[in-house]
């Protein structure tokens, strides 16, 4: 029976997770969840899957939790997702969190030996240069990542020649510079294939998603920039490919479904069945079609392999930027393409700083969060 | 310095297989070459590759060679193939001829340890049985089978759903039955993707060749018929695929070229660089398509998936009825849908016993070619 831990319960990949978990009663059972604001759905969770350990956003959600149980341990804030990293009765920690709050918990679980099932991209694309340093066991929970790692299964890792992630393309796919000018909120939310949260799915739209994606591909794989391809790939079949040294391609296939990486983080090294996975049928889907990615167009994709080659804090800053100026995306203070002009902006007035801790982080994400501000204020 | 044996040098995959060598002298050479008529090719390939070992089809090839070279063993016939496949000093046995003449070598390689590098398709289809029974170490060539090995790497055997072998579909693909019964022997030899030998062009056509595939994948992967499936992709890229239990389906990609495969045999465990192996750049190609294959219409892989159920001798008689049949059909003494029709009727007419020996597998071959010859007179 392994016992796993959720940070992030309440969000998409978090239900995900638990749905796996409901497959394999008899494998898995659950150790620890956490919430941000939605406690009560955390509440059904934890009377559904009686974990031994909670943590909860907000002074609301804990008192609310505190009332309704008393035989589970519940913490509270940033400390309490800390806390559920350094649970010792754990074997994995899926870090569904979106943020840098999910970094801590993450290294702690680490540094007790435990696995990590990551869907948290702040780990790496923050931490990368913290967490490349440890000793860890990662599997990826994001489709991409995850289609990497079972196709880096068929070669060694020096054999590497390039590893190629397939992106959507987003809803945006084809479009001109004067049509993207006017993207409305609502349009940008429209994902073609994949169900997912609103930040994400304007990440996908903007291609910043398949930025990070790269970066994060860097730090896990271990692998250079210049070997990291996109692809567009709009029908999301073909999760991810890796070109080895010989010319041979492996790819990873199947319906979008997060289900299906969700539960190779957890039954890795065995492949297990599940009647929740929907089967891959190529002769009824028919077609499957690639493209070059637009870098000049979707110059999101463009902007992070530049923080990301810059390494240091920029993929920080590029990260903390995005996620600031979706926000104001959707809450429509600035228009679509206005995002990539911030990030570019913030970026450049940045100074690289070596990143050894994860207050240097806090502190980089706090600057940039204030420089981008005063630039729009003063706008 | 690993040293390669090839049987059937003057052939498409032989001539490949000396091509990947050209691109690794300091990791293999040639201890022994052998052809079956093509002496004057045989000669010029013993002057650059100077093999220690030599065999040759013909008393008048044996005499040609034996003239102009003096320090080399020089072996005939099949005798001189199976002298081969004894050879001491060698670490690979390329089987690249055709036919059941190529059993006995391998076996006796296997016998010896060697690795098998498997182009020869009688050695599965016919002498599955006595293979399987064997200890070895055999890499296929087939480009479909290389696939799938490349992608088994990604899980574990008892893990497999179904493999899927890809097929172009051939020239005909499309066809009607009205359209198929006048197919002239010009328009069955214009294979759509891949430059091979006739014999496999028109099996390619007929998708008998797949048919033998299946039957090899059964024997060289352990995996029942129901689990094996045939998929039309008339792009060639997509070599085969492999779905595991958790329906995350792997697949190898490529350019259609029987280098990779062939380099992959000799290399294995590892993957290497050689400019000749053309890059899959999907981007470029823009589409794959896939389509299920028609069994009603196409009836030599119908036929090769019963003939393979019932076991035993069925597959050598499909085999042998096949390589008869498109000698006929390639001589016009036979239309193309006559080639289905006698399969047929050989396998109806024929009744199973165990195979353990190659004199067996040859008797059948025989009284297949006997009561072949007998039923086209008589009609």
């Amino acid at each position: 029976m392994k016992k796993i831990a959720i940070l992030g319960a309440t969000g998409s990949i978090g239900k995900n997770g638990l749905k796996v978990i409901d497959q394999f009663k008899d494998k898995f059972e659950i150790i620890a969840l956490s919430a941000n604001k939605n406690y009560k759905l955390l509440i059904e969770q934890i009377k559904k899957y009686k974990p031994k350990y909670v943590s909860i956003g907000t002074e609301e959600g804990y008192k609310a939790i505190k009332k309704e149980f008393s035989n589970i341990e519940i913490f509270i804030g940033e400390s309490g997702l800390k806390k559920i990293g350094q649970i010792d009765e754990m074997d994995i920690l899926l870090t569904a969190v979106s943020g840098s709050i999910g970094i801590e918990s993450t290294i702690e679980a680490i540094k007790n030996g435990k696995r990590i099932a990551l869907a948290n991209k702040e780990t790496l694309v923050a931490a990368g240069d913290i967490i490349t340093k440890m000793d860890r066991e990662i599997l990826p929970v994001d489709s991409e990542h995850s289609a990497i790692f079972q196709s880096l299964k068929s070669g060694k890792n020096k054999e590497v020649e390039n590893i190629i992630l397939t992106a959507s393309g987003g809803p945006f796919r084809g479009y001109t510079l004067n049509e993207l000018k006017n993207i409305s909120v609502e349009q940008a939310l429209k994902h073609p294939n994949w169900k997912m949260g609103s930040k994400i799915t304007i990440d996908s739209a903007t291609l910043v998603n398949k930025g990070l994606e790269v970066i994060e591909a860097h730090y896990l794989f271990n692998v250079d920039y210049d070997k990291i391809k996109v692809l567009v790939h709009p029908e999301s079949i073909v999760h991810s490919m890796v070109e080895f040294k010989d010319s041979s391609v492996i790819a990873q296939m199947g319906m979008p479904d997060m289900k299906l990486p969700i539960q190779y983080a957890f039954t890795y090294p065995d492949r297990m069945s599940n009647v929740e996975l929907p089967k891959l049928n190529l002769g009824k889907i028919g077609k499957l079609t690639f493209e070059e990615p637009n870098l000049e167009l979707f110059k999101g994709l463009k902007l992070a392999y530049e923080a990301g080659k810059n390494g240091n804090g920029y993929p920080i800053v590029f990260n903390m930027a995005n996620e600031e100026l979706v926000k104001l995306f959707l809450d429509r203070k600035i228009k679509f393409l206005e995002i990539y002009d911030y990030i570019e902006e913030v970026l450049n007035q940045f100074n690289s700083e070596k990143i050894e801790t994860v207050e240097q982080i806090k502190h980089i994400e706090k600057i940039t969060k204030e420089k981008l501000r005063r630039m729009i204020n003063e706008k």
